[in-house]
């Protein structure tokens, strides 16, 4: 099997992530609910994966790294504890439903008005429309780092000034990119970044989170029990406890914090080579076919290690089912939940066939999968 | 190092729990994210789980069993979910900090009204309160299953009837007692049921869920990918996606359900056999001993598998540590996160030193933990 669904999750793991779990799964107690051995060392393991994350993404504060269930719930929390009634934001074309639903929510609500930024046809956002769409209310532009549709890179420093010019915040979708791509958090000016753990991080499922910058402030999401203040009628207000109600997933933060290990001694520009070596491969290789669509602006210095394609009309299902069954090639069809990218390369009855790569994907296995379109395209 | 902590969480799992995570971390995609074969193992071990929980639970429909983090996640979704602006709520003196602070947060946003049901010195609830309370509005009474400070049971089949005869669901955090204790869900006419998966039902940490009966709608509470209907503005209606945005802890999932083919297997009536048995033992004990206060109402035919006590006047948090200093024996000192159950039992100041009891807790562990604290009573 030639797993090249990596933008879904990190099928294969460095194995030192593994052996964590199981070490956490007989080792840790509950953090932060009591002083005895285990449940101290679970309180060291958490911590020090908050350390280690704020290092990996250039953050100076481990205590605002938050520990969630995944990406989406990073946002919801995000976006939910972020904004007050009257305020307007930003957000754009490329954005996954993690992003737009909740941010349709608080639209139809009445709580926030929402301007998107449309994409063009190569997937990029129109930068200029960043700046024109600010207003004097304007809260916070939300944007995501990478599209896991087209795998193009929003560039976030460009669009931190245009926020940070307009004193709006800046709110990062970093699902695509955490991990596989430098995040510096405090030198692009993001003021809050939400990730899951079991993609580019290479961690377990159940495992995500957010950094939050000194000086924003979100509203608790889940509240409940908390170790500390226990007779106070709302979660206490510190960070990481104001955001992180209920016991935290230990054995997975245990896994979380081995992956980013391997990441820091391999270093992630190291893995941003070899993983674009591997997108180019792949990219030259099947532009050229006849009858093969690809999405996405291929002449972006850095990008996701996403390609997507379609065989000339062909239900992007069937080619995915196809190349699983004949050749034993996972890929993923369909929507994507991405609508709005979708409309805008006019896939959305199509959808599109996305082949992505990680770490672990060989060269041999570009090559199988180059092939396979092949075949696939004369039929 | 005896673990004496197992209200807090489970540290000892059945060894085929973490070798289920292992081959899960092995083998398994994004559930429900494409139809390769990876993508399908883990929609199927989901899909297991679901069955096997509801199975556990006497609940016929495993579609609607919802997978969450943890108990917190799902006490949270349930009620945020479940009420709406003029509904009046019921509650006990026995909650923990997870069911009073998502109620009082909706009680200060003044979308409910909120009367709790006090407890009396033995930590029991005065059941006559629940009638006397109902009002025409009244929406449900959200009550624990056991406390997880005093151990003691809330009699479910009893407060069920005054629910239904007033038209009221009931909403159960059973943190305490799933898996530990047979819980069938509509048998006792329980409408939503909580529960996290790490404690009793001895899976991973990171998991957990809520059982939605029938004509019973909760609004989604996280928001964003489907896998489904993604052209859609709002998260879809059926269940169980409609409360499960973003991928699932597939990991974590399949260690749950591989510990609940465990408590399937062994019997829940024969493990709570088993933790009875060892209640009784230290409980018979403990009693006797000059300067120890037993907290709880040990009289109940049936309970949770914790006796927490307190030696004179010392500090909780002191025995505690000498119990893990002097001892090597881990307990939990403190508030609990149960405030309102500390102020009826007047121990807000003192806390508790909870000793609770699991599956893999041996008698010499218990005799050891009674000579323990016989010796520390008498310094």
């Amino acid at each position: 099997m030639i797993y090249l669904d990596n933008a879904a999750t990190s099928l294969h793991k460095p194995p030192q992530v593994i052996e964590a779990v199981v070490e956490a799964m007989q080792s840790l107690g509950n953090a932060a609910r009591g002083a005895h051995e285990n449940s101290l060392q679970a309180s060291r393991v958490i911590y020090g994966a908050r350390c280690k994350l704020a290092e990996l993404f250039g953050f100076s504060h481990p205590e605002r790294v938050i520990f969630t269930a995944n990406a989406t719930e990073s946002l919801n929390l995000a976006l939910n504890g972020l904004f007050s009634p009257g305020d307007h934001v930003i957000t754009t074309d490329l954005e996954h439903n993690s992003v737009l639903r909740p941010l349709y929510r608080l639209e139809d609500a009445g709580m926030i008005s929402l301007d998107i930024v449309p994409a063009d046809t190569l997937g990029n956002p129109d930068y200029a429309a960043f700046a024109s769409l600010m207003r004097p209310n304007t809260r916070a532009i939300v944007t995501t780092h990478g599209s896991n549709l087209t795998g193009n890179l929003v560039d976030l420093h460009r669009v931190s000034a245009i926020a940070k010019s307009h004193g709006a915040l800046l709110v990062v979708d970093a699902s695509q990119t955490a991990g596989a791509l430098p995040i510096p958090m405090e030198e692009t000016g993001i003021d809050v970044l939400c990730f899951t753990g079991h993609k580019g991080l290479m961690g377990p499922q159940g495992t995500g989170g957010l950094c939050v910058a000194p000086g924003v402030d979100l509203r608790p999401w889940k509240v409940g029990g908390s170790g500390v203040h226990s007779y106070s009628r709302t979660q206490p207000e510190d960070y990481p406890t104001r955001l992180e109600a209920g016991t935290l997933n230990g054995h997975g933060i245990a896994g979380l914090s081995a992956a980013v290990d391997f990441l820091l001694e391999t270093g992630v520009e190291t893995i941003a080579r070899r993983e674009s070596a591997l997108t180019r491969r792949f990219y030259q290789a099947v532009k050229q076919i006849p009858g093969v669509t690809v999405y996405g602006d291929f002449s972006q210095p850095q990008r996701c290690a996403i390609v997507s394609v379609n065989v000339g009309q062909e239900d992007s299902g069937r080619i995915a089912d196809a190349l699983m069954e004949d050749y034993g090639i996972a890929v993923r069809p369909g929507a994507h939940c991405a609508p709005r990218m979708h409309q805008a390369l006019g896939t959305q009855h199509q959808g599109a066939v996305r082949f992505s790569f990680g770490w672990y994907t060989t060269e041999a296995e570009i090559d199988a999968a180059i092939t396979a379109l092949q075949e696939l395209a004369a039929e």
